[in-house]
């Protein structure tokens, strides 16, 4: 049975693709989302995206997991620096959480260096574009022995 | 008359009873909050009890307080160490606010040690499990001397 | 043709005129609102006015101001020094923004001097009161050279 | 039976009173002591008061707690923000301990908002005046699941 | 009649047009000058400029602003970040300071965040080139309603 | 043809398996060394594994890399917390290197939190075991577009 | 009639002219002693010296003073340093306090650079050796408008 | 013979008695002025006052005094927090010099709390007011023993 | 003859054996003295056990060891990370003093890292439980070439 | 049977003896690495030492003496302050390890204060000279517990 | 053609030679000063020494040393530590500068170990004592390929 | 007769005319080597090359350089800012040693800003490229009055 995963965006990833094209590359935020659902569907993995640039609407979301999905995938953007109840609310949640960055957030500004939620998570996966969702994705199927059902 | 008392609950707190239950116990949240409406009734508070993961629902709703409520009683969850906004927003309202937290947050991680909404409250309650909330509503029904109406 | 610009006013802005009058000073955030949306019609702007408590409904305000307005003038409150969600929102949107604070935020409390919000902005003005949403009005009219449409 | 409490003063505590006033008050550190005993009579404390000046009283008064009370409430003045020695002897002794504050210490200067102290408590009130002193005999009557013999 | 302001520049301000053009823009320090005077004759206030590279100079100027000027408009450029004695000299004067800054001091080197002369003024205007000069006058004949003679 | 991937394991991993168990697992540093050749040679590349516990042996391999390897994955144990020398010298080899650690680094020790190597990397993966070294073969065959030769 | 003085030594100022000679000279805590004593009645001053060791000693000494004497000269040696405690006991009392130190604790080890008793006092002096105290009798005679009695 | 004592005042010092007058009194810095050098008159000392809000005219003033006066007597306003080119100048000179402020800084802002020319005097006084300045009269008189001539 | 040693513990240590076994051990405080007397007789040391909470009690103590005892074996406790009067004390006598704790104080608490006293002792030993007592008796008898008698 | 020891000596103190006599005394590094294997034989200890001013040879011998020895005495030297890797290395290894410095590194520059290795060691002895290695001896022969074969 | 450099000295150095010669040696500014004009003559540069203590001196011949000179050899005392408008200056005009300290300042007091000044010249020398100027010359005339006229 | 001077360079520095080539020029580290050879023999002085990336090279080679060679002139890479084995083994060795950086580090990432190796020698020489191997080798012959043998 496929395992059903959640896709977790937090504030202003929607605008990938649109800003900051330096930074994030041209692919649009419409795009990365058909493709991790497409590359799920191959793999085995029933893939949900949920984007919000509300933290309430995160730490909401975050709730629902514990009952609706199998693990989350998580780019908190901004949030990741000063979300402590972020941080909290993954922390009452028993499913695996896997923190990603499209960029590589120790080549950028200071403030980006420092993650209040990767504490929280199982790992962290920053600097391969939207392929790191991918990864995520590997590692809940094949590599998270204490994730099988 | 009875006083009217808001217990404004934040982010994550609507998990108390389920997630972390080394820190925060076995008590549900449903409990905790049908008990402190019962021992209000028994000592002579209305108290309605309001939680959100939202922020910004957290502040309409403090500001809302200014008209409805004698007092507020605050566990303002992980927004305790960053939101600068809700301490702006307690800071432009009249009435008393007290700060209670169930863990002792002196005894946790570095970061729980520090508030930013505490100053703006007449006092703090910390380490006491849901009794602390009692012990707040118990301090503006008896020792709040410039809260009586 | 008139310039549309959005007036962007974070956390507890609604209550100018009501708290804090030592700061703030005792006109209301309506008489402000409509001040300054007089003004505009005088110089040459359209002004809009959105106000929210919360941190999502702010940063998507910011999103769509990409295609509807002109400018945003933006006094993000105490979101100001912890945000970074609407800094990366504001860098996201090519239009500029002017930070205003009717207070002299240097005079103030140490957390206050510290903006997380500015280095994304054209430039900031503080400590002018409401006068400060005018001086950001007249310079996007005026001053601000790639403004021109 | 009645619980045997004792009620530990730090520091010029027993200038209460006299000293400071628009920040502790006018009830003089006397009429405090008398009231907290008769408030524990009448919900069922023995209350014994205890202040010094001297670190080293304090240690030797909480290592003798150890077998002569059941709990003990402390306000370890202005000790509370260096004394290791005192957060040792604490922590040196099985019985509860809870610190209280009468001023909001997040509201004063800087060194007064850390406490080396509380660590070692069950909890910490601070900022309801000597009425905090009432909460701190309540909580260790009625709210402390493991304080009961 | 019209208002006496003195426009106040410090170190290295006379070489505005001809150092460091990606920052300060090509328009030099004399025609920002010419620029301000008509602008100030236009609007009702009668300008004088004192330029100098030399902190004694402009503590001196300060001083003697005290009885002949009404207002004082000051660009500190470098002194802004560690000049306490320009600081002293602003609060020993009782007439009105407004610091401009032609650049966004938040988007450059971590030393110019910080302004030790700011606390000491009615406010800050960073970030709009020469315009904020004219912001700053302004201010001073239309929004400083303690300024009016 | 068969991309080729450098291993390179600093001090320490050799123990793998043997030492803290707790953090590491019970698989051996031999046996992740024969799974990851093998899984390279199942999806197309040729992997070679190189450890030392000597900062200048892991200097020297990586100038090597230069001409004699497509790629890089570099676990650089602790060396990752001060070794500015293996910094430079991935920033003076032009093939794209990748940070993992097996365990969460953000888990652990304040030390562990901060990276010196992996602003040089494109990208840093943490936390998910030895798995984390299948996760980087896959990007550098399948999602590092400039990485193609 | 003559203004009451007590001179109230700190920790290991016994010592002083036998331990560390090198800094506070050959002149012995006796001969110190008696040479103030002897100056303040030659210029119209009863001195009382009280030196400890122990840190409640000196705090019950300056509750004393409140009714005993005029003035109070202090060198809380060490304590400076660290002692909230003596901080907080000379603002409970309302007789004016000089804070004396024989050597410039300025040119000293780092951690005497701080005083925490200092904000408390009216003023300090350090540097001149055993001078020192006779400034400070001094300034309470002829220099300090508050003090006439 | 009398001694040649120079009294050096730095930035603002003209202004005593006229800004800040809740910090500085209202006797004017001429009555001061001259109010020391009658004193010196009367104790056996010359002195000579300079006053400048430059920090190259005091450095300069200071060489001079190298051979012209036998100590000096310092007060170098704000220059205090940052000068070390006139702590450097001190230490050029073999002459005594004594740092005095009138105000106590240790009582005002954090920024007044460190010296960085108190280093290269024999001590420092204050918190004293005016009278600070006959204090260090006083000591060169009567207690520098190294000061004899 | 056999060299006089004394055994100076500070606060808390009466309890050892008693509180916190985890990290102490189950030998009580009476026992160790024994053993250590013991050890002493059998090795040629004379020596005398002083236990005190009081800070001023271990300073008295210290400077009667100048004339009674050829060296002092000190376990401050908690006075280790905050008492420079007792580092004071220690500086103003003679005699080699060895600061030994139980523990390892460098895997606790990140307070119990820094020692304020150690820099006056001759050296420090952490870590090896009562058996830290017999080495420094061992130092003090074989290995310290300048405390021959 | 005798225990087997390895005494491990880290960079530079091939040279102690001859460099920084002032420090480390006259006795070279070859005698004292006579004396303490001298000292091995008489009190049942075979002791190897091993030198090394490389940080990957230290930790190699660290490996290889999980199964060749009983115990380690380490002085890492300079690598004491930055050495996370041989942290590791000690911490993979379950024999004891037992920190020793010459000198009283608490008494040195600021940069000697902290140590990243003693956290991973039994406890650390800092200030007796060779002797310390003496005393390191002791504490596993009849001093450590856990350490008996 | 001849080279024509500025030898451009801060304050103090005019007292190089006579004070703390232990520091910068006997030999006087000026001999220093004559010699490094011969020097020049010798290796075909032209050499103007220009002195000052006032800071905006300073500043003014950097200005004018835009149109004068072809390089800039730059000491500039203690204003190295603080003088952000000396940085300024430097970065406003296009010649290079050297900066040179005759002292290691990287072996004195913290605050000299800062340099805010050298981030704006082309490169530091430090510790040579007045040859350093030599090497700067040299640099000049031989190694700075960008400076060849 | 000709000085014996050793060039030492660390890490990375064989990649010199290959890597990083806008910080580090195009000339190889081979030609550089030649010239600086070519350059000694010139004016007298043999000068040898060692390049290691290996600290325990670098440390054993100093060592060496006591009785091998009359100075040394180091570059030691990336081991500037942490390697406090080097700073040591400099200061066990009685010759001058000069530290020389191609590249302005002042002006690079804020971890080159701080180098603990510089107080162990006689001066640094940063930002000149290769040449400044050069201004070395001269002040070792000409400029350095304690290096004539």
């Amino acid at each position: 049975m496929n395992k059903k995963i959640l896709l977790l965006l937090g504030p202003n990833l929607n605008l990938v693709g649109i800003r900051e094209k330096n930074i994030y590359g041209t692919v649009t935020a419409e795009t990365i989302e058909n493709d991790i659902k497409s590359y799920g569907k191959r793999v085995g993995a029933e893939i949900t995206v949920f984007q919000s640039n509300w933290e309430g609407a995160i730490i909401d979301e975050i709730h629902k997991a514990r009952t609706e999905y199998d693990a989350v995938i998580i780019n908190p953007g901004a949030f990741t620096h000063y979300s402590y109840a972020i941080h909290d609310a993954i922390k009452g949640v028993d499913i695996p959480f896997i923190e990603v960055h499209m960029s590589n957030i120790h080549q950028r500004e200071e403030f980006r260096h420092k993650s209040v939620t990767a504490p929280a998570c199982v790992g962290q996966i920053a600097g391969f574009g939207a392929y790191g969702y991918q990864m995520a994705v590997d590692f809940l199927l094949n590599g998270c022995t204490e994730c099988q059902s």
